[in-house]
């Protein structure tokens, strides 16, 4: 295992330390936690928004806090759901008398707990509503998911969820344009190789030296096809037309683009991908908003990517320009 | 070969074509060249600062381009120097009468062809000045380098310069600057894996399973030491001290603090080296003025990272705290 680490069991408490120690200005470590909430929380009346999941997908989630995006980052142990009284903990740290908006990946450990914890907050009187994603078009059901996952496309619902809370959106608005993005977001990946879980200390699954496959979750789960290596062209045009089979797009249309890198694949080759998609949309006769390339939704060290689309109107245009101070997320 | 490409020879091309498509408000190509200029170049009677070397090292240079950091950037064949013609035309592209400043990266390559491109210049009136960035403090002389490598320092030596050139320095002022930061930054990496050309098809060096090396450089280049993976606050320690070997750092001063990826090494690894960088500099008694954690400087699929320290007085805080709109570097 070619790894970077001190004891495999406590990478994410490592992790969260350094990270803490590199901005420490803005985010603070809920004592006795793996909660990472903004330095200057709560806020006095503002919706505060909460995301979180199994760590191993940085910089998602704790690099979007910030001013127009997230209030708190839950991070579970590696690819686990966080326990429902960390996202409680999270809730009653962010909470500034507006209520909280939880934002849950589609897995069914995150669903129940992130759940069990509103239940808790909303019992000691703390408004909480909640949007679950499921952007992947790629499968229904998958080996922690009933429906489809949530992949990169969660990072266009932490944006504008988040725009929406910090320009005074109340929490029914804030859920409104949330549920707008889930249902105008879609994703696809694909892998080239696995990764390792530190503490399992091997690959979480395999891949042949001319093998890639099609559909990959982010935890590696399987998806809808092996095959031998295509073309960056082939790859992005496979995922592009997956998604734009599932959504239906207009000439005129506006969209964002996120290429996202699963962890090891070099930004060139992202690039390289994202003058594919460019040419599809453009010869659709979309209008390309923003492109987003980088690693924003990772899987460790897999080598992959996935293509994200997000349909916009006037308001998430709006809401997906408006500035953003995260780390991970600056606009 | 597990790479997503086209063909393997056209990977610069077809990846400064995705990049453009992702920034065409801010970047364009100059026609015919891989020279990547801001969209408003030039601008008058500012000093434009201008960088580049061998594509594979995604986000530099390209991602640099913006407002308070670079003007353009040359982007030559894979780990290969632009040749001298392309970094004349970056040159001629953004003059806007106040000079052209050159960021070279210590390669004897770079300085050969940016050298000669500032004489071809010179003869036609624009004025250029220049900094060499020999950061790395691994080893003296290199596979291709004559003193020591220019390695993720430079993105401060950027940052800086592009920064003076922005609040209006004049090209002396601009090249003091430069030079002060040159004096007192520095760099040591390692890796964990090899990385490979697309063109080559193969790795263009190979480590054992359990075998990391302490000194390698962006391209490969050999180390000090072949070793067993070591833990991360051991590799954080032997960079570290390193570093502090070379540089006089006195308790009270302020450094700014770069934890650089190579390209496949997870955000959660370089959080976790960061842990322990910020551990080693607080007890030392110096003041941690910012910490950037993440890709920089990459090897392309590479994994292992490198830290970069730069001391810091109140003029390069200034700076380097500046407003930067470049993609890979907002502040």
């Amino acid at each position: 295992m070619k790894k970077i680490v001190n004891d495999p069991e406590s990478v994410v408490q490592d992790m969260l330390d350094g990270l803490i120690s590199a901005h420490p200005d803005s985010l603070q470590l809920l004592p006795e936690t793996t909660v990472v909430v903004r330095k200057d929380a709560p806020i006095t009346n503002k919706v505060s928004i909460v995301s979180g999941g199994g760590s191993g997908h940085e910089p998602a989630h704790a690099g979007y806090i910030g001013d127009g995006m997230l209030d708190a980052a839950v991070c579970g142990e590696m690819f686990t759901s966080p326990t429902p009284d960390q996202v409680f903990e999270s809730i009653k740290a962010v909470d500034g008398g507006a209520g909280v908006f939880l934002v849950i990946k589609n897995y069914t450990g995150d669903v129940m707990n992130f759940e069990m914890a509103a239940e808790l907050a909303e019992a000691e009187g703390i408004q909480v509503e909640k949007v679950i994603v499921n952007d992947d078009v790629a499968v229904e059901d998958s080996s922690f998911t009933t429906g489809r996952r949530g992949i990169a496309g969660t990072i266009f619902v932490h944006k504008i969820a988040g725009a929406k809370a910090a320009a005074g959106g109340s929490i029914e608005e804030v859920k409104s344009v949330a549920e707008k993005v889930v249902a105008n977001v879609r994703s696809m990946g694909m892998a080239l190789t696995p990764c390792t879980v530190p503490a399992a200390g091997k690959p979480s699954f395999t891949l042949e030296e001319n093998e890639m496959e099609i559909g990959t979750g982010i935890h590696g789960e399987p998806g809808i096809e092996r095959k031998p290596i295509a073309s960056a062209s082939a790859i992005a045009e496979e995922l592009t037309d997956k998604i734009l089979e599932d959504i239906k797009f207009n000439s005129g249309d506006d969209v964002a683009v996120m290429i996202n890198g699963m962890g090891a694949t070099p930004e060139m080759e992202l690039y390289i991908l994202n003058k594919k998609v460019n040419q599809m949309l453009t010869d659709r006769g979309l209008t390309i908003h923003k492109t987003f390339v980088g690693d924003y939704m990772t899987s460790l060290e897999m080598a992959g990517c996935s293509i994200t689309l997000l349909k916009l109107d006037d308001e998430l245009k709006t809401l997906l320009d408006a500035e953003s101070s995260a780390p991970a997320f600056r606009i």
